[in-house]
């Protein structure tokens, strides 16, 4: 269904100085509302000829009772205890959740969506791909007036609600912690640079080494695709350079458990030749040997928040205004870095 | 949408003696059917007031190139892989995938089912809950003619195609395995007893007992509700019997890391004092210490091949008929059994 240009409540919002929330519950005539802002929104509405946008309605009005949900990847422990949170949520207040995986392609993003509104879902949650860098589509939903919000892998360029966890201050907090137990040469392995995560990563870390008075140009950040074999090949090269780190925070548990494969065929001990850490506590962290200190993402909590969030929004109870939820890490010490008992 | 008893194809085809596949095709005035055959099949739908499912048809011929796939969890890997499997065939072959999660519900189940329907989904993938004991929600799905084709947790008594692996060989591979390093006391710890897997890998842990000349009477079988806390009192049961076990084979990997933690605790040297092994190959498996030895069940492939048989039948490639496909297991033997090396 392609269409052209349709006025949207956010525009007529900008023009009136007005929240998007206030527009449009003066175009629904909500006797909360003082009635000179009422007709200010709908004498607006008029002359820029606005048309409400009657499937968003009817949707609004005849629910299905259906949520959906589009992750990057299944096989992740994060996106499937996202999900659990979302689903538990869902459940306990009567909707069922329809899921999606885009396999971080742009495109399968685009026909999930396709397929999540043509089934008449009631509102969408969304993280996005890897490969998404243009939110074309995401702006369209937004103009059809599909309610959805964003969690973990998200864009601030459309003004919806997002849910994230403070990235930042878990890279932070554990390259800290990797400081604290002596170590002077923290390495970091970050993922793809253009990854909101990678940013953020590297921001925590290098916060660190300046409170310990290491400058970024004294920081040691190696790339890696990700790849198990790029993985091994970045621990490698750790190990053969002369002046050796003796601590390595790897950006996510998946990236620190090759690296310490490597480590213990070279027989480098750890903590006590280098210390290691990750990000993420995925199952396997705390049964490897020694077992990995990581940063611990609330996966379930930021389902349960993104789905009660947009519940609420289609109840009415919260706002339709963007909210930015910012959920807290929690660092796990475990014996990969603990030197002293 | 509730109604009285429909007239199916399948009771048609068993009033005649035919399959299935033949009364459908008859029906649909197939050129491939000898006229005799056609007359015969029409004749009994008449006498029988066989209404054709308008709803199914409609499916059948418009399309929404969306398959629905049903799964009891999404936080096992297992799972995920299968999904995989089933979502890179679709792809290929132009469709999309919608997955819903059953949370081992009976009850999400049949919600589950509704949805997916409701969304016009061209045909279902169903992986049935822990729960599933009564059959009806599926038995109205295939009376309505839609499509669908069961994997991994199936039931034979609706009659349509089933891809599973062979849990019972996989089981006898492992048990033999554990037989042949030297073991005489090997120890089985199955799940609940119900669970079709459970009955399936004690079969193939009893048949190898029996080549070993042990007696079921002699065989030692412990049941887990597959919980932490109780994975952990069972190994701490078999450490403190008189005539302790000098292997002990877990149903799924992560019972078996759960009694690896039990025995480091407490000193009990693997493999040497006990062997163990477990059922699935989990990505932790390989980098626990000792590894483990495991059984590789192919859930990517499983997915692939029932992705492909249900949009073969879609497509008319194949035939509506049920089918059964049963995957083969591989052993990978790891540290954790390997006595001599």
């Amino acid at each position: 269904m392609k269409r052209g240009h349709q006025v949207t409540m956010k525009e007529i919002a900008k023009k009136l100085g007005l929240s998007v929330s206030t527009v449009s519950r003066a175009l629904k005539d909500s006797p909360e509302l003082h009635p000179e802002t009422k007709l200010k929104v709908v004498e607006m509405a008029k002359s820029m000829n606005y048309q409400p946008n009657l499937l968003a309605q009817s949707l609004r009005i005849s629910r299905s009772k259906v949520l959906g949900v589009i992750v990057p990847e299944l096989t992740s422990h994060f996106f499937s205890s996202n999900i659990s949170g979302i689903q538990d949520t869902a459940y306990k207040r009567g909707y069922n959740v329809m899921i999606c995986q885009s396999n971080e392609s742009y495109v399968q993003e685009i026909s999930n969506i396709k397929i999540l509104v043509a089934s008449q879902v009631d509102g969408l949650l969304i993280s996005l791909s890897r490969e998404t860098k243009n939110y074309q589509h995401l702006q369209d939903l937004y103009d059809r007036g599909i309610p959805f919000i964003m969690f973990d892998r998200v864009t601030e360029e459309i003004p919806v609600s997002r849910v994230t966890v403070d990235d930042a201050n878990g890279a932070y907090q554990v390259t800290k912690h990797l400081l604290e137990q002596g170590c002077k040469k923290v390495a970091f392995i970050s993922g793809p640079q253009d990854l909101y995560i990678s940013k953020k990563r590297k921001e925590g870390y290098l916060k660190a080494l300046v409170e310990f008075g290491i400058t970024e140009a004294e920081s040691r950040v190696y790339i890696s695709d990700l790849k198990e074999e790029t993985n091994k090949q970045i621990a490698k090269q750790i190990l053969e350079e002369a002046d050796r780190a003796d601590a390595i925070f790897a950006m996510i548990d998946p990236l620190a458990i090759d690296v310490m494969l490597v480590l213990k065929e070279h027989g480098v001990r750890i903590p006590e030749d280098i210390a290691l850490a990750g990000f993420t506590n995925n199952p396997t962290s705390s049964v490897v040997e020694p077992s990995l200190t990581t940063v611990v993402q609330p996966g379930y909590e930021m389902g349960k928040i993104a789905a009660n969030h947009l519940l609420d929004q289609l109840d009415e109870i919260a706002s339709d205004d963007p909210q930015s939820f910012i959920l807290d890490t929690t660092l796990i010490a475990r014996n990969s870095t603990l030197k002293k008992k």
